[in-house]
């Protein structure tokens, strides 16, 4: 059942639409491990573990001895942004990472310069970019992209690519027609729908010349049919969306403990404070709409109210991000869940979450990217929803509800990985330990 | 592969060594549930569901259309206690149900009177009971406990018992040689052997008769080598310990989270105020580290220190529980995580969890006397690890590390379900979602 | 110096223009506490002492013994509303107080029942009233509370009245020309004038008849010059705004404390999650306007950033309010102070307060009645600002600057009744204890 | 009655027993001033400002332009350690700083080095110290300390010394006839009566030489008779104890605004985690004894349980401190209050204050020790009681209760520099500011 994957040999390029902070704090990151100034901590492509066999064997290899994955060693990064500055320049604003963190990789970040990028104030109203590209249509900026790509890869010596959508969320917009087919979509491009985003453009980008896409914001992207199929045509891997970090993922692990115990849920408040540009970026409400619809979702398969009614029927559930400029990228969430129990007894649950939005998000990041590499060798096609356990709204085949319990996530990740590689599967089922004594 | 279970006909005697605060929360629930004046929220048995088959199939049967499980009509509740209070009093002295939540109950829980039980002050300090057995030796309690049992039984008409220890924590202490062996167990019962305390006495006359014993308090108990002997000896199933309920079901919710995503733990700090019985009893420095003990031990597995020195290897575990009269039953914890990220980024977690101590622990009570109930007619025997779900501190096969993740054991609950009745194990693999579609 | 003061002989009418939770638990509690079931707890009047003399002199009378104020079993109250519900019906539709603690009330509140309101659907968009005032011009309905006063302090014997705006909070307005004087408002009252509101209806009616009245709402109503001038004329004593009970009071609680330090504030967030009907309310952009207003000013005053402009200077101070269903009355607050210290050291603070809007407000409602009934007595007329202690946005004398610390709001009560018995004012100086020691 | 003060001439030696962590945070950020690296923030002797007159008089000097202190450029630093390390290394290790703050101080905190200091593992059980003095008897050591403090004197030429200590919390004892007289206290330093803790050694050293001490620790120190009695004799002014600093700091602006509402306290619970040295030396029961009595007394004299039997009278205040090494100095108090309002309805209060705890403290040290210089050259001796607004356990004129209300402290401070000054005292009344318009 093992299938053939190819060996990740010569150098990835990542591209990122996209260089602010997650962008140069994934790039810090990587350089600064590669020098051993710091552990890639919070990724499993470089510090996970897979368990093999039973708990007693313990075998538990790297995921990266495991399976074969790109050396950080040999990841390129570029990318497009709506500024010019560097990478060095940008780590510096973004607040995110201590000067004495930035400065052993100056020279190195010096060099990561972005190309122009695509930009539409319908889908992004706050902020006021000096580094973008200009053509007559939006199939024509596709092009651009594409040689963009290609010129990299070239310059850059790589053997492979994959596009990873870094940049701000964009206004919300829902699926239309223009969505619906290759054709459509193209058509599209070519008449400047306005239902096409910048993000749709370097999906189709990528995906058109069969190069992997992951989208880390909540826009519509590459979720659309038109882009599934396209991705289908092209053998091309693809997965979204919004990076899971901070307060939903918290929420992710949370809401299947509840269930798991079947506590009910009157009601779910969560609040964020955030300063830096992401949370200047969400206080546009429609900018905002598309971030709350993602973050809003992850509660229903996971408690499953129509199985629940008495439980989970009515709870409410609501959402706020606010600006707040003291805190920079020093996001901090406050939830407070009403729970009931036993005979209908209230409880409560508050949770205080002081996170940094770009740490969380950098090694989803970089585990997206080298998983998603994979899967291109492995000749895997289409939405990879192995992959949910990265994204706040995870993509699925059409009408597949998405699986949103981190911990499910993971173990379909896992078990993934496993299936590839003719590994059993593990179901915890554990009974054989008692085998002969057991039972009677 | 299915197996062969009997039929849960007959009445099943619950019999509760402790009717204190979570035995009558237990007993009021139920009588409630029965007369349809409350749902029995919380309980797997009762309220939830089991998916069998594939996400798409829809097949969600309820656990007890799913496997045969005695019927809440046909429970029979009775028990010993310290003190001679009936239960109808107790409910009202506990501090946990409103007044009008207990009065339309009356009738039946003033006849729900505690026999006399066994006590020893070395093992629990803080109280002064007039409830009490005299006897030469343990083992004469211990005939006692038998002829209560069996009288119970015949009195009540019951097919089955179940013997549940939801008394006090008692005051810690380690195994030593009389727990060796069903001899020696013996042997120190009719010697008076200071190391056998009163649960285990409870255990053993539970356990010697063939009945089903569980252990709701962190307590030695049934978890030593000479109680598991006689439960293969007698096919009896064993259980336990210490109902899993506030801040350490909260533990192993999060716990997992942080293990699933490799962000670091430099620190746990946890403090729990509260103010009924249980804190009071807690306030003694013995009984306090039975339960610390119990507590503590849920980090080491789920993290997998060894296998991630540099994430866990040093992390600081403290955990605090305070008697705190203004809160009686309403308990509160507070948790504190000092965790890390990407580039060694240091982050918070807190948790202010404001539970209802018997509330919560009832229904796993209910549902660890139904499971372990299915299990005797399942001609199942000995520890019963796929209850761990329902337990801080899991008993296991000797030298089998616990599973603490509450996660991997529910899976593990749910899984040895399916297996009994010969369903296909879930492992959300889920590839076969997109199988004509996901490869090239 | 000492004034002269009436006695409080008689019958002291309390009127409230909005019977809904927070006058019905005034009410509830105020026939509690005459009959002995509970305590006036929060109230200076009914409770609080004050201290005369030196720390050593130990002279701590009761307030109400050492001013003369009216007695509980001297106040009738009434009021009007937008519905037709009793006082029994509203307090079991309110969700405030335990059934238990509702129906030994329930012959007197029954026949508490609300005289038909004023309304406008300008200033309260989100109710559909069922008891309203029909009438020409707003003078036509100013007349018609006029004559429902009287016809009160007729009927029910009063030899006082106290008007006190227990209502709903109205959609933000800002003071324009019709506000100016007395004639202009009596000219906008003819002419249906939009910028009058019903609060200001009902002030004017009070404050005409030379009935003193109190804004418990942060609506303009008797903080224009008109109002005031017009209480002058009659010789009423007016006060308002905005009862401070929850979040507002904690914050002129502790900012004062982090003044006193000289520690820095980069940033206050709060925010506020309640389910009733003042929530309701003020999901409504308009009437959020207001209460932001009233809630946000009460830094400024004591911060003083003109003093401290590298303490407080860029200060950001963020209010949200929230309907959150689940939570009915029972209100919840968080608030997150970024603040820096010595050398620019940053540290947070986070405050979870549970409250509860009415119970914290009735008691505040019951001293500004009796208060204000004791200057009418005293002689004392327009704006009362030894009340601002209970106030979130206090009136003062135009261009005086409001003193929003509590400490020195009660220094300034406590001190004003001193000085109007003739007692000395307390300066904490307290060098005389060390008189003969302190000197070399 | 404005009295004579001595200009502050010439240098000002401050004398720290005690060079840790707060010792070189203040020191540091004295030098750090001085030279425009950053404000002297949190401390009223350099940023804070006075109000004279009325409110709308506008007259605001800074506190330091109003009373004559010492200038910082004119203090001097010097002390006793029981390591030899020097300030530079101190401040490395004490983890409070940046080394980005430190290193621009390098050259002059490696000068200042420690002298030998007096010992006594009886009352500082958890280090090992390697700079300590040998003498015969406590008295000779008294000797040493009196040689060293006028050899510092004579070193740096100053014109006027200040003794603060700075150190750890010695173990806790009690008062005892040795602490009696001035001539019991010199006959138990001659036979080293065990009774006489190292820092009742400096304080005698200090105080007989008629040099002003402080106490920031809560030991007892100069807090017995016999001290105060010496005080008197050498015209010198004494005070402690305790730096009010993070939570108890938080709890006397609190517990004052619950006293003002009269809202009913049932418990407080306070607990704290921190990793410094003060931690590890309070992880001792003993030493923790002194701290717990230290923060205990502050909520009676606040909330007067004799005065307000029903809401105060029953309150359970329970405090603790808990080692935790993940934090370091970076200090985090949790208090959770459950409070209880009209009609007794419950509601609770949780506070969570990450603070830092020498960057808190080092701004009181400053302020104590220029304002103790201010009362010496005021002629003041004995008891300092004007400067309780620093102190945790505020010393007083035997017999006479604390005063622990912050904000009654900073009036009395404020009060006692106008009262020097001749000003007149601040009382809040402002009824003179409606004296035209307010009587009818």
């Amino acid at each position: 059942m093992k299938r053939e994957i190819k060996k990740a040999e010569g150098k990835l390029g990542i591209l990122l639409p996209g260089m602010g902070a997650v962008a140069t704090t994934l790039i810090a990151g990587v350089l600064a491990s590669r020098k051993g100034l710091s552990k890639p901590i919070g990724s499993l492509t470089q510090m996970g573990t897979i368990r093999l066999g039973k708990r007693t064997d313990k075998r538990n290899p790297l995921i990266k001895d495991f399976v074969s994955l790109a050396n950080l060693d040999d990841v390129v990064f570029g990318g497009w942004d709506l500024f010019t500055d560097n990478a060095y320049e940008t780590a510096n604003k973004a607040g995110v990472l201590e000067k004495s963190d930035i400065e052993p990789l100056k020279d190195e970040l010096i060099k990561i310069k972005p190309m122009t990028a695509v930009y539409d104030h319908k889908y992004l109203v706050n902020l006021t970019p000096n580094n973008i590209k200009e053509g007559p249509t939006k199939m024509d900026l596709a092009q651009q992209l594409m040689a963009d790509i290609e010129n990299f890869k070239k310059e850059n010596n790589c053997s492979r690519i994959v596009v990873l959508w870094c940049a701000s969320t964009e206004v919300y917009s829902a699926q239309t027609d223009v969505h619906a087919t290759v054709e459509s979509l193209e058509e599209g491009l070519r008449n400047n729908d306005p239902n096409i985003s910048p993000s749709m453009i370097y999906a189709y980008a990528a995906v058109k010349l069969g190069y992997p896409y992951i989208n880390g914001a909540p826009n519509l992207s590459c979720d659309v049919p038109a882009m599934v199929e396209l991705s289908h045509r092209t053998n091309t891997p693809i997965m979204g969306k919004d990076f899971k970090s901070g307060q939903t993922l918290m929420k992710t692990i949370l809401a299947p403990g509840l269930r798991a115990r079947l506590i009910g849920l009157d009601g779910w408040f969560s609040t964020n404070i955030l300063g830096n540009r992401d949370g200047e970026v969400l206080d546009d409400p429609g900018s905002f709409k598309s971030k709350e619809v993602s973050k809003s979702g992850v509660l229903h398969d996971i408690l499953e109210p129509e199985l629940f009614p008495e439980l989970y029927g009515n709870t409410y559930h609501k959402i706020r991000i606010e600006y707040y400029p003291p805190r920079g990228d020093f996001k901090e969430s406050w939830d407070c869940l009403d729970i009931f129990g036993w005979m209908n007894y209230k409880m409560q649950i508050k949770i205080n979450f002081s996170c940094r939005d770009s740490i969380l998000a950098a090694p989803l990041a970089l585990d997206l990217a080298l998983f998603i590499d994979l899967a291109k060798r492995a000749d895997m096609r289409g939405v990879q929803e192995w992959l949910s356990f990265y994204c706040k709204s995870p993509q699925t085949a059409q009408g597949l509800p998405a699986q949103n319990d981190v911990f499910k996530q993971l173990e379909k990740l896992e078990n993934t990985l496993r299936y590839l590689k003719g590994e059993d599967l593990i179901t915890h089922l554990g009974l054989d330990y008692y085998e002969n004594e057991l039972f009677a």
